[in-house]
């Protein structure tokens, strides 16, 4: 079933794979008026893109967008927004003897099963890259979020045992003057140093992402089967590496009674605000206006040079494999633009269903 | 925006509250030829129903379903399967002091603020008897599992701060003998003291459950967009009270490496399979044919007796509530039949997705 | 794959046959804070019922309808309003030698094929009586569509060769004064007589029903795959008994010129109209703000005591059959209601869709 | 609300304008393992291509394709195929005196109020330009369906007052060796006549097209709100200039009895078929093995070059304008094309959606 699509008013399609020719976006649903450039869709992407640090694989990816369509004279015009980037530095040759060798922690058995014909040159479709799509369209909600003051960033709290302590969001933009995208500069220093040594050893490590959404307000969500943290959920789990989710206090309410989880409501100059949020702004799938936080649990990227045992599915015998090429020792900073585009979608899409942008033309914006 | 469809080629749409006539469940997509019976689907109420042992609400809800369509001489027909519960043992007295205050660890502020127009009483629909729709989909979607040899069970692993330990899941009946829904009697008997003693405090406590999901072929799951695990998490977090999903090794792969989290491939008997099952099941959000294993994390349930601060919303001024009427004082154990169903619609869903379940009838169902 | 649900942000999903124990409908999307009661509901189900006249099927089916939930205190809440009629007066006797032998003109023989499994009572899930549904889902929609003063009405234009000529639609609550829905009352008598010819010679008729939508502000419908006359096209052509739908000049348009067809723009006290409604209301897939003009050709009911050839499926051998029962010998005036419900969710669908009404609260509806 | 997608198995979503720089698709789950080559897409893009003949517009438009994503080693591997076509002889210069003077018979007006910044250069993306989006989709759709036997196609049945008489469809391929898509090749000398004077005048006229698909086996169709006739009808209906359609006897219905529009079933060599096919093959909304067919009314192309009565919406005054620029006097030849991607496209969908076609991998298709 055709699984690359996201959201409901705000909707995103994406295509391309790794090695493919080209990788992009078809937005639908974005209301008229945005002023909205191709700078502002590259800035995004060269966040993600690799080969900026000494962290990072080495590839050299410029990834150009081009705006196809839906953009006149500067502003959306209602239409579907296609923007695209062209694939180069494309080098299929390691991927050739890895063929009928699913790796293990990657996705190949899977696709292999599902469709039988499968790119596996770089991953093919389950490539990191795909992510172009995702900060394509991410791009595109985060302009129309600005509109209504509501800004998504994410950053990095934790690479193997080291952890950030606690974090001054209002520092936030610290985070991108060091390659893992920490904002506490003196943990970044620990985190950087930890990756290159994991990296010389021919492995990865994981850590975790924590997400912020500043400036929601009360009453966005969907209950009972599009709650916003159950789509919040559903977009971050859907990125490639992350395999758990929290929000608020998260797993560890499990610990913990009803008096010291709920969060206790009070009046600041006559608004609504709770003195604890471990909620983490939702409450019953919908927002309650205190910040929403997320974290997510980013697995060590699954390209190691170690070798590694599989089953060379075509002759049904069991074998190793030793993945060479140029990967992430750790896929932490790059997860970071992504999660952030992945939440922009959803937020964008839920306050256009909300009422609170208007989904013909932004001017109308109202409220609920 | 309606929110309260899930699935898309197997799709449930619940209705109902707490206080209003009745509650329910129209499930469109079930293929014809499934053998289906309101036994079916009343045994999994009655595990969600409350009244059944002293660590949950003295409530007595008998919640007796009944079919009114899309069972035809016993079997599904392939059109709609409605069915309902109607509401009895009502009292709203309690709710009305609570009007404008909303409760907190509650979805009320949200409501209110989203609709204006609220029904209040016993959370309305938010509240946890709204998941007797979950339930009645589930019912349905776990008997067209079975046609496939697929079972889905959760079970409870740690409250407050017992945990259980290493579980074998072929005693997994053992969890109904006992009211925490624990495979381990001893640690139950532990959790249910710990239950009882927050419960005379007027507290509640936290915990978490385990999913796990058996039999599910390789090649299942839609990405980039509706990747299988994606899919579960959104289920998942959007059930009441869960604040985290993880799959597989979870938040722990944030502190190992790459060579500690790949799960290398070999042939057990002709048949692939992986060494550890850290990924969970689910590679690149395609299943691999190992077990499905997810955890939950569940809050301590909001309503206690404690009292606690809140605002007047008509008066706008802060007061405090003290939460009466019958609650649980830990929700893991009725978490447990609303996650089992929330899993089965999606694997359902996603089985006729990929073709492994036929969409009109089930004796035509074939594979990948 | 599920087809029992019309809507995106206004969304209705039916269930229920003929000959099971009830039908009804959910209708998820309504925006909170309208004023509904079983009475708006039932009063357009009475329009739909037999047995009201000598030219419809004698039948007795009171169709009381029941809301279960999604209205509190006599307003709409935001969540799904679910409805229902339980069927009485069933007689599913003279079905039973029908059962192998698909009627011709039925969708039998597609339901035998498609599901295996099929209740041939009545003809199940395609009889008629399915368009209760449609109606409890239309009377929400039109109360909707009330509060922003659009009105949706449906006449009789036509029975056999008898025409009604130019239609005053000032005097459109005519319709409801005689037996055919048609305005002008000397026509309806001509059709009644050719009705009440027909039934006596065991055969039926067909006609055209017009549709007409006042009020429809210009800008609603969303290029290019869900346009504002082919979502009305859909619903209308859904409808049993329909083959045919065309808007405004329809069909004419073949055999005219483009300075015939095009409708020039003027003023009239500065707002935009044109002189001219060949367009019927719509153009490019948007409305420009005249009436709404649609029409749609209805067949003679396919339920005729005349004997007709057949394939008995089981013994594969061809044969004849004889429809006995109770049946309408022209369907118009039947359709009239459910071409109302059907265009009424359609608009208030794409009036939510395009920001006009709110999709949380009513009260806060907007414009474009 | 986003509109540029169709189908929910087969899912295609479109972009790009009139005078922006590129148009094109984006196909969602077309299953792997079709044969797919640009050389396929560009054959029917070629078929609805202007300035191949006398009565087209004299536009110069190559048109050529360009797949980006989706096609490994010549078959498609499961995932999204891209496509575009970049736009070249675009000239604008004739829209800027148009700007705010809405076009009698366009759908500008409505755009300006929907979406209030329109791009008005060639219709924006209300031109018909936009329909390589469709004929992209619907190159794939048809590629599919080959590999089940089903074919589509459409050709002109009338224009003005010249009607084709009964047609051969077994010489359906001669429609494309003449400039108007009839079949009939002294028909087709007829209507090439009359289009010619009707140019001569800076007219424009109207005219049938007529659809025919062969080979849907009996059971497709999903029933009671994406019956196969309704999508269909949809499908079409949306495609510009298009203000009716009819199915089987479509309007001619109106004046029959049941006796006279009912097919009878009989066994043709142990296979069932209709005596006649009044119904088009699509009998309660699901069909019924009989080829499926279909027509169109097609009105004059709006653009004419005598003056028409407009108003200026910046000045709010009634002013006249003379639309320049190269048109087709009819529009029924071009609309051919689209007309069977259109319907490729719902066929394909409903073909997986009914288990036909196996939504991952075509050689594991079934049937029902």
């Amino acid at each position: 079933m055709p699984g690359n699509t996201i959201g409901k008013m705000f909707r995103v399609t994406t295509f391309g794979s790794s090695h493919g020719k080209a990788l992009g976006a078809v937005i639908d649903g974005c209301p008229a008026g945005l002023e909205l450039s191709e700078k502002d869709i590259q800035k995004e992407l060269d966040k993600r893109r690799p080969g900026i640090s000494k962290i990072t694989t080495p590839r050299k990816e410029p990834d150009k967008v081009e705006i196809l369509s839906g953009v006149f004279n500067g502003k959306t015009d209602g239409t579907p927004i296609a923007a695209l980037v062209y694939n180069k530095d494309v080098d299929s040759s390691a991927y050739e003897k890895l063929k009928n060798k699913p790796r293990p922690g990657h996705g190949d058995y899977g696709w292999i099963k599902r469709y039988g014909h499968y790119d596996y040159r770089g991953g093919g479709r389950g490539s990191g890259r795909v992510t172009i799509g995702h900060v394509i369209g991410g791009a595109v909600a985060k302009k129309l979020l600005k509109t209504v003051n509501i800004e998504v960033f994410a950053h990095v709290i934790q690479v193997g045992n080291i952890k950030a302590g606690k974090i001054d969001y209002s520092k936030r933009k610290e985070r991108f003057k060091n390659s893992v995208r920490c904002i506490d500069k003196n943990t970044a220093k620990k985190m950087e140093e930890l990756i290159l040594k994991v990296k010389k050893e021919g492995n990865s490590i994981g850590g975790i992402v924590e997400l912020v959404i500043l400036g929601v307000p009360p009453g966005v969500g969907d209950p009972v089967f599009s709650k916003l943290d159950a789509d919040l959920a559903h977009a971050i789990m859907g990125i490639g590496s992350v395999k758990g989710v929290e929000i608020g206090m998260g797993f560890e309410v499990a610990r913990h009674m009803g008096s010291e989880v709920n969060d206790e409501f009070y009046l600041d100059k006559n608004k609504i605000k709770t003195v604890t949020n471990n909620s983490g702004g939702i409450l019953g799938g919908i927002s309650n206006g205190m910040p929403i936080i997320l974290r997510m649990a980013v697995k060590p990227t699954p390209s190691i040079s170690i070798p590694q045992k599989t089953v060379d599915l075509e002759k049904m015998e069991e074998t190793k494999i030793k993945i060479e090429g140029r990967h992430d020792p750790c896929i932490c900073p790059r997860i970071v633009p992504v999660a952030e585009a992945s939440a922009a979608i959803v937020i964008a899409d839920h306050l256009i269903r909300s009422g609170i942008i208007h989904p013909c033309n932004i001017k109308a914006s109202g409220g609920i």
